[in-house]
This record gives C-alpha cells, structure tokens and sequence, in this order.
C-alpha cells in the first residue's frame, strides 16, 4: 500500500523536488510534477527549437565549477536562439550524473541554472535525471518565439551586405590554452586580468540574447559562433550561395586575445579558428546597417564591421594585413 | 581561404548529412541545414514538452540492436505525449557516441529512428552530435501538439472514477530479468515465443499514440507506465489527492507474464513495480468509459478497467484474490 507523498517519492522524485522544482517557475510546468509541460505561443508565432549538450571531459573540465557548468549548458543553447532572432521561451533539461557527484554539486549546478534562467528569462519546464557509467552530461533543449516565418536563417546573406560579429573573437580558444598550462600566460607575458579574462570567456559564453530582436528585424543572415569564425562563417556563406571578404585587421579581439597574438603571431589562427566563442556573426544589408549598430549600442552589445558579401564560388576569404587571403590549418573545430 | 561546400564541411557535418538528413522530412528542419528548427503550432494550441535521456548499460545493454535503442529512445518520450493526449509534432536529438561506436552502429540507429519518425509522424528537427569517453547517451526532447488548456493532467482524477491501463503490465521488466539470465524462461516453463515476447517487450515499448487523442476527449488524468505501475499510479493519485482501489486480478498480463507469475507467485510484484511498461494508466468518469473504451477499440489498443477512485487519504491500494492490501518492498523504480 502507497499512501501520502513522502512513501510515494522515489529518489529520482526527491532529488528533483529539491534542486529544480524552484527552477520550474513557468506555470505550464507544472512545478515539474506532470509528465510534461506546456506552452502556449501567442497566435501567429512559431515556436524556435534548438538542442545541444554538453559532456565532462569533452565540453568542460570536470573540476569545473558545477555553477558556470549549468551556465554554459544553458548559455550555448541561449546563443542559438540569440543568432536566430528569438526570445527564449524556456528549456528541458536531460542530466546523466555519475555516482561519484553528489549533493554539493547539484546544489551549485542548479543554483547556477536558475540565476541563469532568470536572468535570460528561459525557465526550466521539464527533462529527466538519470545515473551514467559515464562523465556528466547535460542536454538541454531551449525553445524561443517569434513571428511567424522570421526566423534569421544562414541562407539570406545578399551581395553588397556587410558582415558584423558581435562582441570579441577568439577569448574562449585562447583560454581553453592557458586553462590548461598555466605556464601559457607568462609566455604570452599575460597580465592577471588578461589571463582571467580569457579563462572566464572559456567558462562562460556570453549569448547575445539582447539583440535578438534587432537581429530578427535588420540581419539578412545570422548565426551564433561556436566552431570558430572562419568555418560557422564558412558556412553561413555556403548556405547563402555568396562569398565574404573579410579583413582580418577589423575582427574584434580582446586587449587579452591582442597581446597573446603579439606574443605570438600564429596564434591568430586559433583565434579565428579555435571555437567556443558564442558570439554572433550576420550580414545586412548597407542600408539598414546603422539601425543594426544603434539597436546594439542601446542593447549594450559591441557590434563590428569585419567584411563585406558579394556574389563568387561559395565560401570565405580571409585576408589579412598586405590584404593577402590566409590559409588555415583547421577551418572548425570539429569532434568528428 | 574556404571554398565549396566540401572543404567547408566538419566531420560532425558529414556524419549528420549522411545519417540524420533523411530523417528531417519537416520543412521546419531546414534540412538540419541551419542552427535550429521552428514548428508552427496552429492558432489556439498549447505545445507539449517532454524530454527523456537513454543512457548505455543503464536503460539498454549495449549490445542490444542499435535500430531497437533508437526506437526505445524514441518511444520512452513518444508514450508520455500519448499519456498527456497530445499529437506528436517532431523531437530534437542530442547524441553523445564513444568512439567505438563506428558507422555500421550508426546506420543501423539512424534506420530505426527513421522507421519510428516515419511510423509516428514525429520528424526530426535538429539536435547535436557529440563524443563522450562514456557510453552511448541518447537524449531526445519531444514537442506535441494539442488544443489550448487540453493538456491531460496527473491531478484530474475525481471520485467515482474508473482506472484503466492499456496493454498488458509487466512484460518489459520480466523481460529485463529474462534478457540478464536466459535460464530464467526455463525455470517459469516459458514456450519460446513467450519468452521472445517478454524480451522484446523489454527492448521496444509500444507507445499507445493511437488512442492519444480518446485520452484527451474522456481522461480525467492520465500517464504513461514508466516507472512500474504500483509507483506511477500512487503519483497519479497522490497528484489528485484520490485514492485507488485497484484489483490486482484485474491488471492485465500477457500469458507469457501469466505463465511466470504461475511459476513463481512472487513475481507479480516484479509486474507491478518493475517500470519499463510504456503503458498508459488513465481514470475516466463512469459515463465516459464506454465512450473511451469504443475509441479504444477503434484504435487497436487493449484498454482494461482495473479499479475506481474515491476520496481518502491520496494513495493507492492493489487488493489481492482474497481482497486483501498488497504490500511493496520497492513501488517504484528510480535510478537514485
């Protein structure tokens, strides 16, 4: 016989009631005790669907803090969402935990995901726990809206658009460096801050969820940067059938990411290549370009001209400072 | 420099194109071409939202047909929209392969996903593929489809209610203890085709979509059988705040799980706690049964009345032969 609520929870039951049900703030979730959860797109929306994970050992180090963790998982999805144009409507999370994690951990990690989820305005709405032989992974599905049909898709780059990326390029690769040999930051004679900086932009993306919205109503072409510059751009040019030049002189870097190339020079190809970044690169068209700048200087998102589009055999040039194209060893990180 | 579609391509690229692309028959996918999907619900809908991970040597044996843990990744979500009386409209993929899994593995789980996608109606939208130095984890996130506010609920069940539950109860987890020691059918006296029946029973769920939207029309409350139906059904009632009165010879078994409970009576609770049943339990008004038993049948989906509600302290009670309470050891299976 099974009677009351606490004889009837099972420890998969608990352990959600006690880290994540204050995540599950939306009403559609139900405070995480259905099988599902709802939303309720208003009318001529569609509703944006995207799905990443993130695995221990392959995505982050485990003796990452379990708190930018959460933040990541969340934030590479948030990213997406930002690059296509969409507000974040909230998020399903599948975690697998090994045994040797225990309750300190999942304490930091959903404390992290819920400040997140707060402060992007995606709510938790559902998912699973469930044990793993296996490094900790976290999958998250994020949803966002907007009116339907405008979606900023890869394909709408046109000739005479200029290509803008968001924030600064190359911080995250640089990072994963010196976040694994600590030596690399007195080698590139790294100043504290500097060296921080980059390790921080490794740990935690910063999506551009702010001009989403300017996204959506100025960028021809958009998508999030999470494979590095020349190949996600490499791709948004495949995908739209045009060619960017591009002047390596002009893509954003950190005064962090600036003296580490100084130091040295073949480190501008892990900059542009290394991935990790979460930045947004786009296209628009010339003339709606100073709306596009002004909405992300209101936003507060720096927003770069770093090339041009026009019409050739599909891909990306790279030139750089003799206005020479560049050849890259590895265009995008890639696990495969 | 980055020209053509080839050089631009990443190894990740190569293997979602050849493996996944024929699966995004929805336009919405953009052909797994783009950084996300969208689905565009029709005005006055609510989408579902359910996520459920599948992790190797936890949920599957890893050596189990990879078509077949394709499916079971798929139907272990596809049963919740069932149970919540939603239409399944597409699901994202986040897949996390070892390295030892090559591409005869992957061709095989891409085949029997496809066949499911396709035999559901439930599209792939996107997702990610990722390396892990763990087992194989298959997280899937679901979307369905339903009218505003319709969603059924674990927490409608009224007194005077009847419970009823699709299929039969207890194949899949007697099937597990067939599948870890085949001598076990030998000592229940099982024919082969009975102990065939349990262990595909244990690999593939049998999700009742059909009846998906019957349960939205008459249930009160609803959901699938995951976790043993002693457990799941507490919840339900407990959600409720109901109790359930079920007679345990009522609760429908398959004669393969008839034929091993006769050999060795302690067996029923392992039907009844054990999980993996894939099964929808739901309660239904008296003057709906017939209604919804009708649609059922129509359906082709077996649907048993096993017991009533009624006030009291929320809980649920499994009456034995002589109409005594049953006790559990273990209600419901959890993973913590």
């Amino acid at each position: 016989m099974i009677e009351g609520e606490p004889e009837a929870q099972s420890g998969e039951d608990r352990l959600i009631a006690r880290y994540f049900r204050p995540l599950a703030t939306h009403p559609g979730a139900f405070g995480l005790l259905d099988d599902a959860a709802t939303i309720t797109p208003p009318p001529g929306s569609d509703v944006v669907l995207k799905a990443d994970a993130v695995v221990g050992g392959v995505h982050f180090f485990p003796d990452d803090p379990p708190d930018t963790i959460a933040k990541k998982a969340l934030r590479v999805n948030l990213s997406d969402l930002a690059a296509k144009g969409a507000g974040p409507a909230g998020f399903l999370l599948s975690l697998a935990l090994p045994q040797t994690l225990g309750g300190d951990w999942l304490e930091a990690f959903a404390r992290g995901l819920g400040e997140d989820a707060e402060a992007y305005r995606c709510p938790l709405m559902g998912g699973d726990t469930d044990r793993t032989p296996g490094p900790v992974t976290i999958s998250i599905a994020a949803f966002g809206i907007l009116p339907c049909g405008t979606m900023v898709r890869r394909s709408g780059a046109r000739p005479g658009d200029l290509v803008v990326v968001t924030g600064t390029i190359g911080d995250a690769a640089l990072g994963l460096l010196v976040r694994r040999d600590p030596d690399t930051a007195m080698r590139w004679r790294l100043e504290h801050r500097q060296r921080d900086h980059l390790i921080e932009r490794y740990l935690l993306p910063r999506p551009r969820n702010a001009i989403a919205e300017a996204l959506r109503q100025y960028a021809t072409a958009a998508m999030d940067v999470s494979d590095g510059l020349v190949g996600d751009l490499g791709k948004l040019c495949v995908a739209s059938g045009m060619v960017a030049d591009i002047e390596v002189a002009r893509v954003p870097l950190s005064d962090a990411a600036r003296q580490a190339v100084a130091s040295d020079p073949s480190l501008v190809d892990t900059a542009l290549t290394g991935g990790d970044d979460y930045e947004v690169v786009a296209t628009v068209a010339a003339g709606a370009k100073d709306a596009l700048m002004a909405a992300a200087e209101a936003a507060g998102v720096a927003l770069t001209q770093i090339g041009t589009i026009r019409s050739g055999r599909p891909g990306v040039r790279f030139l750089d400072h003799a206005g020479k194209p560049m050849l890259f060893n590895k265009p995008s990180f890639s696990h495969f």
